[in-house]
């Protein structure tokens, strides 16, 4: 399998049909293969080894699609970077694949200088950005477009780097065969063709996104792109460009809904969308599912190193359905198990850790080959991910292990907590994490963000949550901010930040009970 | 990727739902894989050697599914053998890929004795039919289940022995791969889900119905066998198990539609099939299209080495529309391209041969590297077939390139001969080809098998293409015969066999014009 492919299908196929759109920048299949064979040529002239790591730092644009697949035509490796990591983060990254070129766009270029003095073995940068479009016109058209390198199967395709939730950044190795099959089962899950009007709106960098462009790509549907999330170019977009799918996650799907409530728009054309990457809390489901009952909902969970495992389809997205608080079920060709410490697969509905299996699960973290082995053991991807199976094969996510707080020997996974503060009308945003206690090992603490104008008290919340679950997974302590959560570019809530926090100021605004 | 994890993830999944459906017998996923791991013990306990080829020479059933997967699961490799072979054919296939263990049911059973003399390699024969059910379901009740050997990948599968329309049997070698990533094709392309309910139509040796039941499995759909095809038995079994999906080859399309008109059947579950593996001739896929108005129908072209390459999907079933001769185009992860004698491609719209790239392409002719090397130079594989793409990418099979029948000068497609006496009402079949003439090299000769009660002269015929077609490509001679055509196990005419006839008994009944 082979990923290019799906672009010399497209120019055979659909070469007329549009490609890209970016604003009023319109391209069809046909210039999108050759502006990529050409941009792989100018990477060439810049002496890129064979494998030789191209580094991505932008945000979402047509531009970021081309320098993706140019870097592979080319026979290179593409780093997609986290566009929040810090200039150090970055350097670590470019350091660590030791990548020879790197390519920018206007909101990157003003820190080029400085990662170009600080990365050791990057020779080039190349600036894909709007205010540098002249000369990158000019590039792509003084040069020779070359043919495919045509990597296939097991070769990598590109290095991610994940997200930093739970420690230092890994490198994560994706081959053609885990990014072909996990097109091919998006595809078949959900239906797609050439008529997929695909709105980017995470960020391109991160595997939700790329999760779905693969498979878009794949039976050549229509890329339309924003730079990055912002509700009202999102439903602007949609309603132009009539986008039939995009890709959400918990925190957009939650601002994107806002929004529509002040701002109404067309969504007639939308058709699907894939939810994950968190924890999606049920109340805000339900709400998206009243919003917009039109809309056909997909649940995927996975992780960069194995994404997707699972699938909920859109006929378990009932109101209160049964199978609403699941992830779904293995996608075709992935394995999902749940096991106990010692890799021991455990009864239907007892909690263990998830273990996926399949041709998704990444080929390895670069150059880190212990870990690696450590996390593929036994040839399953160890996620470090809580959760139960159902005995019809649903898969119940409970909560990323590390997110589990123990406290006074009881269990408490952090996610249920945030659902039931979550049920609370006045809720904008929630985290529940364990902070060090003596007597209990861990206590369980909720930092709250209340929406705009609401007033409720900490003891409140508590009465509340203790309508709803068990009274030892309630909040111990609560801290009601006016500052919006730390999140991830991904817009996952960085808890490992929180936890920090807690770590050198304890306690520092929060009410006890 | 993995065949057998389709099992595994069915059993997780469905394990409650119907698998099999064979006459009365019926059983769930659950059941289905106990049974393939059981049957998979027995033939480890046969000391099948890692890899072994295991042998199946049966009709269609639901123990040859069990048989075939359980091979794999043991670690063996199956081979499907055409059950339509001469003894002497069979005795070929299993010393060429040296069997050492054959699965019978009763229709081979008479022959097993006489094998087992001749084919040198082979240790053990196991009855699958049911006249030996006691003992088969003993072997499966006293034997441990084992683990999955857990091929994947580039491991081989199986070895399907072409069929021989165009000389000696070769053993073509399909990966794990190549069979996983054309099912997620299918299921992509076909949209299908759990709810499938497959009937096995075409004989199960032979990849038109390997290319669908693979896909069933991975969706974990419900197999129906009918060990054979008759009309009959095809239209009963899909009202009584409200059969959704099937694959017919044209002259089973046409023995169908027949029936049809003296037998009313209820076919309001019957969604979709798939057709091809030779080439439909017009009015035929007309006349299906009119019977059969609330079905999707999807025609895919490929053969045994390469399978599915191009896909017509149901919106270019129109009547008349441009696009119906076609085979559809690329299909997800396949390339197909059409070259001149040197390989290189030529403009749209020229005839070429037909080359097909892709993970679908297989790993090789079992111990023939130099046909091997030949058939998959420069990585494509060379069909033999000769075709053109049109400027949307559709691909247009004119006819196999040795069915191509070179007439003073002038190339002949047989195929478009024969698909204009098809058109005359009172032609059932018909087969077009070269026959040695001194002058002009070959001449185009046609063998007609008309429908019951019809009475046409040669001259009708040859005055009726006339009116279709250019003359050079009309019909010099014209036997009007009383005995149907020759045809495979899959019901392809074998022309080779025609050809044969006519260099010893030249013009034997035939009229010249």
């Amino acid at each position: 399998m082979q990923l290019t492919q799906a672009i010399r299908r497209a120019m055979q196929i659909h070469g007329g049909r549009t490609a890209t759109i970016q604003g009023s920048r319109r391209r069809t299949w046909s210039e999108f293969g050759q502006r990529v064979a050409s941009l792989a040529g100018a990477l060439c002239e810049q002496r890129l080894s064979p494998n030789g790591r191209v580094a991505l730092l932008a945000l979402n644009s047509d531009r970021y699609l081309e320098s993706f697949y140019a870097a592979i035509w080319a026979g290179g490796i593409v780093v997609p970077i986290n566009s929040r990591f810090s200039v150090a983060e970055i350097v670590f990254c470019l350091n660590d694949c030791g990548a020879e070129i790197l390519m920018v766009d206007d909101a990157f270029a003003p820190i080029a200088p400085d990662l170009r003095a600080q990365a050791l073995g990057l020779r080039h940068v190349i600036s894909i950005g709007e205010a540098h479009t002249a000369a990158y016109e000019e590039l792509l058209a003084a040069t020779a477009p070359v043919a495919d390198a045509a990597h296939a199967g097991s070769d990598v395709v590109g290095i991610f780097y994940t997200g930093g939730t739970t420690g230092r950044s890994k490198g994560v190795m994706l081959t053609h065969t885990n990014l072909a099959s996990m097109a091919l089962n998006n595809t078949g899950a959900m239906s797609l063709d050439e008529t997929a009007i695909y709105l980017h709106v995470a960020p391109m960098f991160h595997l939700a996104d790329i999760t779905m462009f693969v498979s878009v790509m794949q039976v050549a549907g229509t890329h339309v792109f924003i730079p990055r999330f912002d509700p009202q170019p999102v439903l602007r977009n949609i309603e132009e460009h009539r986008v039939t799918i995009t890709m959400l996650v918990p925190t957009m799907i939650h601002a994107l809904l806002d929004r529509m409530e002040s701002c109404p728009a067309d969504l007639t054309s939308f058709k699907a969308f894939l939810y994950g990457a968190s924890p999606m809390p049920a109340p805000l489901i339900a709400r998206a599912m009243a919003k917009l009952p039109h809309v056909n909902f997909y649940q995927g969970y996975g992780m960069t190193e194995a994404v997707p495992a699972t699938i909920l389809e859109p006929r378990f997205h009932t109101p209160g359905g049964a199978k609403l608080g699941s992830a779904g079920r293995a996608t075709y060709f992935a394995e999902v198990k749940i096991v106990d410490p010692s890799d021991g697969e455990v009864p239907r509905g007892e909690v263990g850790e998830i273990l996926i299996g399949g041709p998704m699960v990444m080929k390895g973290y670069w150059n880190q080959p212990k870990l690696t082995e450590d996390a593929l053991r036994g040839g399953w991807m160890h996620t470090g991910d809580a959760g139960y199976m159902d005995e019809d094969g649903f898969l119940f996510v409970v909560d990323r292990l590390k997110d589990m707080i123990i406290s006074g020997g009881e269990n408490v996974y952090s996610a249920e907590t945030e659902n039931a503060i979550y049920q609370h009308p006045a809720v904008a945003m929630c985290a529940v994490i364990g902070i060090p206690h003596q007597e209990w090992g861990e206590q369980v603490h909720a930092i709250v963000l209340l929406k705009d104008g609401q007033r409720v008290t900490e003891e409140d919340l508590v009465a509340h949550c203790r309508k709803l679950i068990a009274g030892y997974k309630c909040p111990r302590s609560i801290e009601i901010t006016k500052d919006p959560l730390p999140v991830s570019g991904v817009g996952k809530i960085l808890k490992r930040q929180l936890r920090e926090r807690y770590k050198t100021e304890p306690m520092r605004r929060a009410r006890t009970f």
